[in-house]
């Protein structure tokens, strides 16, 4: 399989079996969104599921957030993004693409990096214009480089007819949300230094050019966590959190051979350290997400511009300092598409080609599918809808009498479902049912009593 | 309790103890916008998880969705929001204030509805003119009627500088991602008529004047579940799906004598039927959710619009025609809102007030809370630490050594905890800690081995 194959088979199993749908496409779609179809939205709210009991509940020092997309337009300034949070872009003076300067360079096969600088990658399309075609027309005459805000403007709260003088900001990151709520969550719940605040949410950038499927989307979800700790414990804390978020992905089933530690070398001049946890997508190693220890920066910065006092006493010592932050930055579309490509297999049966999502059990969208053996014996449809409404209480199951078995169990394999049950004539006399298992392909029979027990620890 | 006393008691609840907090409050907050802090965010998606339990994995034929808060701009055109998605407003000629008319005679003790036709409130507006004030200065000289659009533009992907000339629609509801995705579902998901799709997610409005706490905001979250069935059929399913819909109130604990059905008279032109469930809120019997039969308009209208055939063809009877909807709409703060103003009670103890939200068990955000008895007794909090560590993996748990146990219970009651649990000196000899009972304050001593099987059965 190259890497690109693997890359549209998944692309096309998403489509095929409703994980992923181009956003409005019976209107030709809009670039660079997508939706969640049945099973999509199931595995990305099991993968957020399991984010979230990781950090907040098993942790009695982490706690939840969910701020609104919409802030103050002040909170962008604050942070930087009104000035800084641009990418170099060209345009072409032939056919007026706009184009992601890092992009058209690899697009041409001149090596950049979209960590460099912008110097860095201006020098390089300065040394390599005359080889660089536009990917759009096929020509080669662009403009000089400009600098393009990803924030996305709208007139929320603006009645006025010029309302896009003043526009209220889509929010960049979820982070920020988290900052401007610390005193309130300070306040309201009981933390103390060192904690962390968590969310998940949705954040929105003007990317030039999106790319790589799920991977790089205008509209995209994040899951963050930040953690306020004391100047002192900063860099010991962040060693701390780096071996969790490692963890992570490990009990998701990802395969460690498919993941590697990136070192920013380029930080940013309050940043103590910057790692990216990155995964071998089939485009090549990725971020999936951040690490970083930011120093003191954000919340400073947020004190700067409201006015309020951010610090922090420190009721033992009464040390007061404005604390520092460490925080974990993941996607959950690409958490998503690292999970599909880590679980995606061929396996050669026969004469054909099966094709299994080896997902973890409990991240499986559907647990378990309930079949009658065939549609058109009542008995049969009727004892497998019992054993169906009986699981459902507790697992999301799917019942299907279409078609025969192994086309069955086919569709099953392709959305990773980890048993499918079959009821068949025997059922009815010795009231067991066939359990196949999606790995081994395996068949047990197990009465439908033991069934609950049988279940139990399987999906935990 | 007056009803104004009431309403300014939750607000305080909510951001004293962290369940709502104003957006961006730092820096003077965002008008109607609104997070959630650490036990709103809970409590928000326990109410999302249990509609979401009875939807999608009760029940066989609904499916669920995640589409995206951005779509191509023509759905907005075919829904009619880009026409007829407007509100009436008047400017004060003085202050330049813009006020939503129906708000502005309501505040002027003028009887007017939301439900009424914009000619209607024009005419009562109109008579009785010279006698409103506007809220803001106080004067009485305002503009004549005008409409304002509700659907919120940006400039996602539009990388021109006069982009306000073809924005992108932030979505007006939730929806319409699902019946531009009808095609896609059916053609993937093992669905056939009569099927749903569910979908929670964002929506946005630019309410001229948002009000009434969370009831109201520009951004809020939907739970909506959109049923596609034959035309024959419509009535029938349509009186199934109010009933459902009435008993997922009852299922939140929500009391039924403060709940009722409101009959919308003045029907759009193709609507087959349009009743909302209204909750008893603080501020009067307000709609909760609206259960509509809409017939076979709105695919009908994407049918047009993007020139795809969207009609089905029933596998049994050979028959196509347009599916025709019914739909259950509801909004996760307004819920959430009711939950609240349904489980807040003050309960006289002796000289002292006692604060407790009633809530059902399996909705509060914090299931158990586990304190040692003093926090300067290491024995104690070791155990306690362990009795946690132990109860977290299943629940959502607290750990809290801070000031006494009479003012932990307080702090637990206000934020609805069903169980505190105490370790003290004699859970070291005989193995017991002390169960408190959020409602009836009853202690009862249980060993720390039979905890799980004690909490077994207590939150689903």
């Amino acid at each position: 399989m190259t890497e690109n194959n693997l890359m549209e088979k998944i692309v096309s199993l998403c489509k095929r079996r409703g994980f992923i749908f181009p956003s409005s496409e019976i209107y030709g779609g809009l670039a660079a969104v997508y939706d969640y179809g049945p099973y999509g939205v199931e595995l990305a709210n099991n993968i957020k599921q399991t984010w979230w009991k990781q950090m907040v509940r098993l942790n009695d020092n982490i706690v939840g957030l969910d701020s609104a997309i919409f802030m103050q337009p002040k909170v962008w300034e604050a942070s930087g993004h009104v000035a800084g949070f641009a990418d170099p872009l060209v345009e072409c003076k032939n056919c007026h693409a706009r184009l992601r300067l890092d992009h058209l360079l690899e697009e041409n096969g001149v090596a950049a990096d979209e960590k460099m600088s912008e110097d860095q990658i201006g020098e390089i399309f300065e040394k390599n214009k005359n080889k660089i075609k536009c990917p759009v027309c096929g020509r080669g005459n662009f403009t000089g480089v400009k600098k393009f805000n990803l924030l996305v403007k709208s007139n929320l709260g603006n009645f006025a007819s010029d309302w896009q003088k003043e526009p209220v900001y889509l929010r960049g990151e979820t982070c920020q949300g988290i900052y401007v709520n610390y005193k309130n969550v300070l306040d309201s719940a009981r933390v103390k230094i060192p904690f962390g605040i968590a969310q998940i949410g949705k954040s929105f950038r003007n990317e030039i050019t999106a790319r790589q499927f799920i991977f790089r989307t205008r509209e995209f979800e994040q899951m963050e966590m930040q953690y306020f700790v004391s100047p002192g414990e900063e860099m010991k804390e962040y060693e701390k959190l780096k071996k969790a978020r490692w963890q992570f992905y490990l009990s998701l089933g990802l395969r460690e051979k498919n993941l590697t530690w990136h070192k920013h070398e380029n930080l940013v001049f309050y940043a103590k350290a910057a790692y990216d946890i990155e995964y071998n997508f089939p485009f090549g190693f990725k971020e999936l997400e951040g690490v970083h220890a930011r120093g003191d920066y954000d919340l400073s910065q947020h004190a700067k511009f409201s006015g309020q006092d951010l610090s922090y006493a420190d009721p033992q010592t009464k040390e007061k300092y404005v604390p520092h932050i460490i925080e974990a930055s993941a996607g959950v579309g690409r958490t998503f598409l690292a999970v599909l490509t880590d679980a995606y297999e061929e396996e050669k049966i026969g004469q054909e080609t099966r094709v299994v999502l080896k997902i973890n059990r409990w991240l499986a969208p559907i647990k378990i599918a309930v079949f009658p053996l065939l549609k058109n014996k009542p008995e049969l449809v009727k004892k497998a809808k019992q054993v169906y409404n009986q699981l459902k209480v507790d697992y999301l199951c799917e019942f299907d009498d279409n078609g025969n078995i192994g086309k069955r169990y086919r569709r099953q394999d392709e959305i990773g479902t980890p048993y499918c049950l079959t009821v068949d004539f025997e059922t009815l006399a010795d009231g067991q049912v066939t359990v196949r298992d999606r790995d081994t392909m395996k068949q047990t029979r197990v009465k439908v009593l033991d069934l609950d027990n049988f279940f139990r620890d399987k999906f935990v």
